[in-house]
């Protein structure tokens, strides 16, 4: 009996995110607003840094699958909101508008960004709409998997703006096909499932929902059964790579395991697989 | 009645380009050599550099479609043009027919970067040979699109260079598959239209080139029809991000917007959007 | 009768690497240690080295096609010798053991930067299974040909590791989708080679290792026809446009050819095309 | 009367700092444990994130002159304290010990890195010992001014290690003198106040504290009264032109002014300026 | 009698710059409103791109000297020109005014960059007043001369803008003290000429303008003498090394010098040198 | 009585160059051709690559000083062997010329490389004439001394090319002073050893060269009394940091010494500052 249970003990109490223990050591995140289709509202962007940066910390989570209740994923940014942020903006002066509105774009930004620098392996399962700002968040993701009826829509040209808190940065770096990608942003039509699969947004699509989620769950669970170390390590390498150069990418991962190797997660793991075993009979340390 | 009539008023006279009006705010640019294959000749790389400036300038373009004339998109470099570039060089040293070559090619270069420095989309639809400076060409606009009978072809290596003006840097970004772009390259060998697609070069192959060209004048009629602050300031933007990391990019595009979200087109566009009204039915002002 | 014949003279002989001439001016690289799947041993790492540094130097050859001997292309990096490189250091400290750790990946990773920085074409083509370093080996390959049965695995996690010698750096690359990428690197499950192809991982699968070798020597020969000027000055710009941004790679391009488009190759191969001749009709100097 | 008074309101009570207000608009941050001779506990590290970032959003602070209390400017970090944070990692695994100093280091760095992402200017006036921590501290900020008994000692060599909280980023950038940073580094010798200004690192030396302090409250006090966009402005870009290329910094430049030269402050400065007023006589709006 | 005599016949008449032969191959280039103290206004952005462009492309010019015709250099931009660009913008929307904005000052930044693009030597010997856009201009220039009367002033923030036309980028890379490169920027205040020479950023102090002259030409007249190749082959690699790592500046270093190293001029030094003779006594062709 | 000796039991037997035990765990290299004026010939350029790629393995040797036997340090690169480079290529075809030189030209910059690759410091201390190769030579070292009599001179263009193995991208990171480096490379004269010194590129100059030895004798000796991995961890990041923004060398940082204090010298050090001891009275295992 493993001393490690993957029964995570920190509290999460949000208004529009529900986290529940899906699996042992996989943390099930879900989009919690369904009456307003989960819109991003203020309290979401916060929200999301916060349980994040909580998941990041808590050793007995190990993966990720990050879902939206109720008929879509989510309808994107709030319109009243995001015209907030300019709006509310005291003051007449033009540059001080703007260096209050580059804080909040900043702020926002961040929103996202937590995806990737938490080093678990986050799986974004989305079903239905996928609009604006949900781009920017499935797009900050590790795995994407969705649904035969989801559907993905660049909207932000069609309510008089450049998309900014990571759309244009990442989806060229997701879908291979850099004609598509202009497509999509600069006519803001829908992308449906088949396109998302075949462009490589997702990896996989599901006949339904409960399918998705039931396979997402497996798929972390899975991940989450192998050395966190070898795991989080390849991601935090794998972000590391994107932004940087091969050579550079070489040198940083040579740096980071002159630490790594000398894992005890190693030897197990290696005796595990001669005596042909797989990593989920073996009892890894917390990290 | 909207003051903003999108005809432009610019003079576009050319030897080798031949540009009209394709639509409201939208204009055709055509290579226009038909009897010689729309080869690029001297006056050619010279031409697009001032087409695409005016463009740039003209705020009654909205996005481009460019096209050849006569039976093929275009059979590349002109060999006698291009060997030129080297004999014509006077004196014996090489070290100052070298100095002379570098202005050259990078003069060369300019007339592929200057669409991607145009700020209004570029759709590319090619039907028939796209070879060599071609393959350049293309890969420099934003959308393309190709009929079932055209084919590209980096045919550098078989007249002895390695190609310099821009499909080396720009094609491996646009295919996502490495291992084709240099098979491509070191092989010379033909892609036909389907491969084309598959690979992502091209989104969409008509049946005709009457067809494509219908089918690329609307899409860039829709394109034109909304708020050309957000079209062409997400142009800049995955231009930019195509060149930086992922933390680069965004950093970049928030600093971009923290001018652009004070923009009226927001408001206009939201409200447009609430009334279940389209960017069609907003005049924003010119930019 | 040409004078350049291009059989090679340089002597290659490795206890792990058997190099044969296969057509014209293509040297034939197998790993051969068919009774140990090819699994990579001390001396593996430091042939592939020597071998390709050799091919580097030797202007009769212009191509190169590596493959396995025997039932599997490899089954990628020995768990002992691995284990040793972190055990066999002498001494407890933590921090004098990672400084030598360190050594010995930089030196691994050499391994395959060794086929990047030769600049002949080197075609990998394998069959059955390719795990772990392997493939790291065949993403730093320039084209990649596979059989039906094949299949490759990331397996680094399952060991305990993040891989640390190219997967994370090149694949990405490679695979336009990253969706994909996360979830073989995260999960170490299997992609087979209809995915392989699908993903553009691999740009062709033949029905078996017969076929397959015929066809990768094929299109050797047809690079190794060509001026190695073009060819190879082509996979040296490539590689360097793929670290660095397209204004960055436009710019070394330009400097590149400066002297480049002063060769003579260009007038024997342009007056070849003028005469609808073929490079294979062409005697290129040696380089 | 101006409205704007420049007394700040914001709360600033710590363990380890003191935070007056020395002038209009101008703090006074001083490192405050005397009797430890300012050595960097605990609580330092992280009560210095707080106090800047609270300052970065202050609107009644312009500028800040940061201090010793005492005798000493500071001996640096606290012995015990960087033990403890190897020492204090649960468990034997070198590399889960490795992921926790890591963390360590990083959140360690972002103490200092904090005076720079703070917009406002700081001035460090040090006297006395400023040693280890000491020197990554005064690098962070933006001007530099001693006493004439002052002395830097980069001292992590001879504890050990290698400085990883910022002396070996910011120092060559700050010291013209590569071969000096490296001696001082290897050596850990001392560095007088006589060389501290004829290298660069330090502008100004002063006879004594109190001299110094009056000098470093003149000039906040004047960079105070200027507009605090263009001030501010002109950190943010500085920071950022010193970690890009020249015309990337161009770029971004450019980018941040579009909405920068939109401001009021451009009239109000200018019409003062034509009117032979300096900027103490114009009330800018607070940013 | 040499065949390459030095005399430039390009054209060159401008309303605010004066451009007459100083020496052989020495062009004298004048900052020329002095009734106005060369201030810059609309025609001087203009037509300093226009000279610049014009000495690039002109042979007879080797090297050239940049200086203001009366009592100082320069007072630096104009102010109403300055509001003027924000002014002059029709419409009232922030976000199109920024569009316009951002286009000027890139076009301004290019008046500075043809400085650093043109590959010929340019020297500034400045006397009297250097304000606001002056040190833009001087910090573009590639070395640094005045008179003991001289000063220099980075205006910007005194008239309620961070200085957007280089100053910020290149200032900190010519003055190795940071601390002294923010002190100026934030405070706006003098630096006389002894302290710019011992900052590094002028080189030499001269007694009077028309020592400086003399000196400034002789220098120049030195550099004329010698192969163009050489000399502007340094400069380009010089500005592509400030704006590179070492080892791309390496790289690009030695794909530069493949071709130029096959030069004559190499010949020619090596047998002067060797025969004890200067670069004066040899005659090489124009570049 | 110390097991860690520091006598060097590495061969090194050179035709150009001699090594000497100077001190414990350091080594003397001396360029040692005095009857050539220590010319670089082509031994010269293949010894330094290997003596310093001993050095580096060599874990009794902690620093190195470099000095030159004879009259002066280096009268810089043979002209016959320079001119060789170009002239002994075999062919006709500029392109195949270039594409030699290329290789030779990166072969000869990594001789220089070497001594930033080689993690020990190196301390380079010159007499005479430092000219030519010279400059590339010492701007590699990591801490320059001179003599009074000293000089260097770039001489490169004055025999025709721009220097191509390293001074353009080193010099301008040593000395502060651009305009200084400028002037230096254009006109090729000789700085002498009181402006080396004021401009920093020397940080001490000795009455002659007994006294030299002798100080740098016992500077290397003091650095080769601390951690090794101490000293070489900050060389390593010293040269990571200059070619990388101030961000990425801390996060490279930070994952260096993730690993390194993890080190057994950190207690001992720091042991032995709490007693009041020194590094010399430590005794540190290899590296």
């Amino acid at each position: 009996m493993a001393s490690h249970q993957g029964k995570s003990d920190v509290p999460h109490t949000y208004e529009t995110l529900k986290v529940t223990q899906a699996r042992d050591k996989v943390l099930h995140v879900e989009l919690n607003r369904p009456e307003k289709r989960n819109a991003m509202n203020q309290a979401f962007w916060r929200e999301m840094v916060e349980c994040f940066n909580k998941i990041a910390q808590d050793s007995d989570c190990h993966a990720v699958v990050l879902s939206g209740a109720g008929k879509v994923f989510t309808a994107g940014i709030d319109l009243m909101d995001m015209g907030g942020v300019t709006l509310q903006q005291s003051g007449d002066d033009p540059a001080r508008i703007a260096w209050n509105v580059r804080k909040k774009i900043l702020e926002y930004q961040e929103t996202f960004n937590v995806l990737e620098k938490c080093p678990k392996p986050v799986i974004v399962a989305f079903h239905g709409a996928c609009i604006g700002g949900g781009v920017d968040l499935i797009t900050a993701c590790d795995i994407r998997y969705c649904t035969q009826d989801a559907f993905i829509q660049v909207k932000e040209v069609d309510i008089g703006l450049a998309a900014d808190v990571g759309t244009l940065q990442r989806l060229p770096r997701i879908i291979g096909n850099q004609s598509l990608v202009n497509e999509l942003t600069f006519t803001a039509r829908k992308m449906m499932s088949e396109e998302a699969q075949s462009s490589g947004l997702v990896s996989r699509v599901f006949e339904n929902k409960e399918a998705m989620l039931e396979g997402a769950f497996e798929v972390a669970s899975e991940i989450a059964s192998k050395s966190p170390l070898a795991v989080q390590g390849s991601k935090v390498n794998l972000v590391y790579s994107r932004n940087h150069s091969v050579p550079e990418g070489l040198n940083y991962m040579a740096t980071w395991n002159m630490s790594m190797l000398q894992t005890e997660d190693l030897m197990k793991s290696a005796m595990a697989a001669m005596e042909k075993k797989t990593p989920r009979d073996v009892v890894y340390s917390k990290l």
